[in-house]
């Protein structure tokens, strides 16, 4: 079984207003050389052997359901077990 | 200045309902080489320089803040800038 690690994280030019919210309670709690926070997503994918054009197939599905690409970009990293 | 990522994903033995979805969505797309999805979260976070103490004070506020012990686990490295 092969497995494919799927980093998905906000573009650098999109606000996350998320990591902001962290920062700010990372501050509060004392914290204060943490300077910027972003939050993103790993999928862990495990998927049979072998597969053909799997790269393609992997972007593929990443285009399709994974990511948004209007603000969001991935990277992915092929595991094998 | 440092950064460092904190990678934070359920325990193996928790059941993650999100990745399920996206296994069986996958699955509709036509992708059948796919068997499972655990999905996690990274935060990077930017920090001053020569932090003392930094390893302690990052599961410090892991810990108190970015992880529930209880169903998720973390790892982070330290990436110097």
């Amino acid at each position: 079984m092969s497995k494919v690690k799927v980093y998905v994280k906000l573009k650098d030019t999109v606000l996350d207003p998320e990591g902001q919210t962290i920062c700010s309670s990372l501050h509060k709690l004392g914290y204060k050389f943490v300077k910027n926070v972003r939050v993103g997503k790993i999928f862990e994918i495990e998927m049979d052997d072998n597969v053909e054009n799997i790269n393609e197939k992997i972007e593929e599905f990443c285009n399709k359901l994974l990511v948004n690409p209007i603000v969001e970009e991935f990277s992915y990293e092929i595991v094998e077990d």
